[in-house]
Formats: C-alpha cells, structure tokens, sequence
C-alpha cells in the first residue's frame, strides 16, 4: 500500500489526507480507487497534463469548488502553467457559464503564483 | 457575416444551423457570439485539439446530450481520434461519474466511425 | 379535485397528463404539490409571466430537456413572447453556458409559432 | 477601457475585481466580456431588473454560491427588493429544490437588509 | 405552528433556523413546506432512514455543500451509522463521480463521530 | 471474464451492450469498472436494493435520462416495487425539485408494469 501511495505521489504530487486514511479504514475501496486513478491519469494517447486540464474545466463546469481546488494543487507538478489552464477555463465558460470561468479564475490566482 | 461562417468552418467544421439563422435575427448576439467562439477556440498555449476534448469531456460530464453530441460532430475534422475521445471521457468517469462516461462513449461509437 | 385542476388550467393553461393521474394515485401528494405550484405561480410582487420566464431559464441552464418543454408549452398561455424567452435564455448563456442558450432556442423554436 | 467600466458599474453596479485585472491580463477577452455583458443586460423586452432575478434564480438553481453572492450583491441597485428575489427563489424550489430556496434565502438575508 | 416544529423535531431532529424564522414571515410557504416534507419524509413503504440516506447521497451527487451538511446533521437522530452514509457515498461516487464521494466523507468526518 | 458478465447478470440483471463491448476495447479498463461495481453494489450494511433506490433518485436529480432509465431496467430484479421507487423520488422532488420527480415517474411508469 505504501508503496502505492509513494508511486502515486510520483505521478501527480501531494496525495490529498483523503486517501491516506482510506488505506486503513477501507483497503479494498482504497486500492480500487487507486487502480482507477492509475488507469486513468497514466499516459496514453493524452499525456497525464492534457487530462489534468480536462479535470480542472470539469470541475469547474460543476461548480465544484474542492474538486476545482484538488485539481489545481496537481497541476504545477504535471508542468502545467497558469496561461494553461487559463484557457481550459475558457471552454469551461463557453459550455458551462462565465461563473465556472470566474470562479476557476479565482482559485488559480489563489493556487498558482504568478509567473508560473 | 458570410465570411465570418466560411471561417468558422474552417475551423471547427460544420456550423450548426442554428448559428446560420442567428445571422439574420440576431446579428448582433451572432457577431458577438463568434468573435468568443473564435477566441476560445483559436490556438493559444493550448491547441484547438486539446481543447475540443475538454469541450466533449465538460459536456458529457453536465449529462449535456446534446453539446456533446455537437462537440464531437467537430472533432473528427480536428484530427481527434476515438482513442483520444475515450480517454477525455475517462477523466469525465472520475470527476463526474460512469453514466457520463457510458453515455460519452455510446454517442461517440454514433458519430465516429470504428478505426478513426 | 377537478376544481383545482381547472383552477390551474385557467392559470397556467394545458395540465400535463401526469398532474390528472395523480390525481388518483396519490391524491395527498397531488394536493401538495396543487398547493405549492398555486402558493409560487400567483401574481404576488412578480407576476406569473416573469415567474414563468424565470422557471423556462432555470430549466435551460440545468440542461432539464422535459421541464424546458413542459415550461415552454404553458408561456404563450400567459402573453410571453417569443422575443422576451429569447433575452430570458441570454442570462441562461452568461451563467450557464451556450448550450443551455442553444438548447432553449431550439426548443422556443420549436414550440413557440412565428411571429408570437 | 476605463470608461468601459465606469459603464458598466452605471449599469449593475460594483463590479467586481475580476473584471478589473481582465483589462490588465487579458484586455481581448475583456473586451469580449463587456460586450457579451452589455448585450445581455441592457433593457430590452425584459428589463435589466427582470434580468437579474432571472441570474438570482439560476445561481441558485445550480448551487453556484459564488454566483449567487455575486449576482445578490447587484441587485439592490437595479431597485430589486427582498420579496422579489423571495418570489424569484420559490421558483428554484420548484425547478431545482428546496436547498437552492434555503441557500439563496440564506444570502439573501445576508446580501440585503431588512426592509429592502 | 410551535406544534408542527415540535413534532419535525421528533421525526428529523434539529429544525433548521431558516424554518424557525418562516413561521413568521411567510406562515403560508411555511406550513406548506412542513406539510411536504412530513409527507415526504414520514416512513411508508421505504423507513426515514433510508429516505435520509438517499437525501444525503443526491445532496453529495449534486455539489450542494449546505445540503449535505444539513442532511448529514439529521442522520445521527434516525440511527444511520457512519458506515451505512459511506455505502450510501459509494453509490454517489458510481454515479456522480469521486468528487461527490470524497467531500460527503469529508463532512460525514466532520459531522459523525468516530464510532457512530 | 465471461464467468465476472454471469455473475453480474445474476446480481444487477441484464448486464448493458456497453460492459459486453468493453470485455474486448478494453478489457482493463473493463475489469476495474467490474470490480468497482462489484465492491459498491455487494451486500454489505446496506442492502443491494437499497443501494438501487440511491442510485435511481441520484441519477433523476441529475437529469440523467440515460443512467435513470438504466438503473430502473435493474431494479425489478431486486425486488423493488414501484411504490419504493415512488418515494425515493419524493426525496428527489425535495433536494432536486419537481421535475426530478416527474422525469422520473415518467420514467419508472414506462420500465415498470402496473402491480409491480
């Protein structure tokens, strides 16, 4: 399990406290989850950074305010830059409203510093 | 304004028929709406590419059937593939649930054709 | 029972057929539901017009397609224009996004004769 | 540009300090978004009062407690009162449910004072 | 009216402010939403319980951070253990995405205390 | 992987086109979808069936017409009744509002015969 969350951590930064407890309190859920995100984020045909700007419009498209914030924390270790996901958030306004755009705005100014 | 749909075409493929009638009721929110069309979609740090697979994945994730059957219609003329499409989705799995992917996928089995 | 139905038919105009069959099977939650839909209908500071056209742009930005219809058919009944739902689905595109706005139109189109 | 938002704030009132870096940051996508703005809130059909309880009720139809803050925060200077945003939220309830009642009423009471 | 506060506060445990102070400004919207929720909520052919576990799974489902606090604050009182919401929170993350899982069991964590 | 479709039949019912596709497009992906299913859907403090009634009143809150009409096909074969269904969508009609409910009795009318 440890080994899993190291590799994890490897792969898209800060393992949130979330999943740390699960590894105690649910193994099976834990572990399932982990092979879902694995399967997930790995590189494939898109890179591990295209599907983390996929998930950040996403989450703002929601209105999801902790997954927005979980998201962004990931993305400056995937290389991602502000400008980036800037224009993630455009889409996000075009197909989901300009508060996603706004409000994603607003948590990247606040995650990401500037000239990053 | 015909020559601002000939553009747009070129870009995204085939407009909807519903922007072509906005030229004549509405030309104003029809010049306003292409010129955000076109500075979403134009590439920037991202590619039009990247970013029409954060458009198809947002839309499945709001269980939008119909953006994100209009999302995908433009897709093929991006060089996107189905392989890249399924792995949009997969993120949309994650932050938004299976039925946004399933439902993705069944809608993309519809618009693409296999070995695209 | 059949009172309260025509009592509402003279206020918002065709009675969807799933109001007439609860009616029957289950008449306490049809009593309620009667009650809450007159208690927020009435004409009180806003009239049931603008309270028809803030129901039509809540049910665009949640993607709701039935409720978008099943809203849309009762407007005309109320003196609602083709014109005043078209400006109500802008605030749906600000805050929700183009397709909610998209959506909505095609529907109004669809429901909505010329020229209304 | 300046003169842009001396406008706007004519119009809906504060505006907020997103808008006012966007000019710095991104003075194209600035531009964009004060005319989209400008189209979609100038009196029309519907009046920019009737508008803004149209943006009241979709915030919190969509749980947007950003937006709905955001779009409370406006309204007393298009001379909306208390009862009509009441009435605006009742709506939500019926389309959205009850927490988009309680959470917007909750702002409410904390956005306007009494007697408003 | 302080009667039908007394007896939700035997089925639901705490009653909301919010519903304290409707008794007063709006009595009619008041007995009417109490007499929904009793029929709502009142045990038929599914027990309170079950009904409380699906309540905080949509509210997890929909993003509405205040639902969920509020649905979760009643759950002790019926006699839900920690460990039936977080199968009920598995079904959310099926169906609505991890998300969803992960900040109902944030709160659930808040909420609850160990051992419930 | 034929013996995990058998015993998924036996647990959910018919088993979609979809997971039968992904056996061959993706059999990893397949597997982890098989084994997350298996984990959240078991027996464990909460039955099965009441894990279908969650499903169900998440799936109308969201407006998932496709995941609605899904996880109703299931439902019959673990022994749910209509009127179960019926009031869990009350509780949908509540966090979720009215056409939650609609929709889904729409719905619940059409997938399950009268006296179920």
């Amino acid at each position: 399990m440890t080994r899993d969350l190291k590799e994890l951590e490897g792969q898209i930064g800060k393992v949130p406290k979330f999943f740390k407890e699960l590894t105690v309190r649910d193994p099976e859920m834990f572990e399932m989850v982990m092979k879902l995100e694995g399967h997930i984020w790995d590189d494939g045909v898109l890179t591990r950074k295209t599907k983390k700007l996929i998930a950040i419009a996403i989450a703002a498209s929601l209105r999801d305010t902790h997954a927005t914030h979980a998201q962004l924390i990931g993305a400056a270790n995937l290389g991602i830059t502000k400008k980036e996901v800037e224009e993630a958030l455009r889409v996000a306004f075009l197909l989901a409203g300009m508060p996603a755009y706004v409000y994603g705005k607003a948590q990247l100014d606040e995650v990401m510093k500037e000239g990053a």
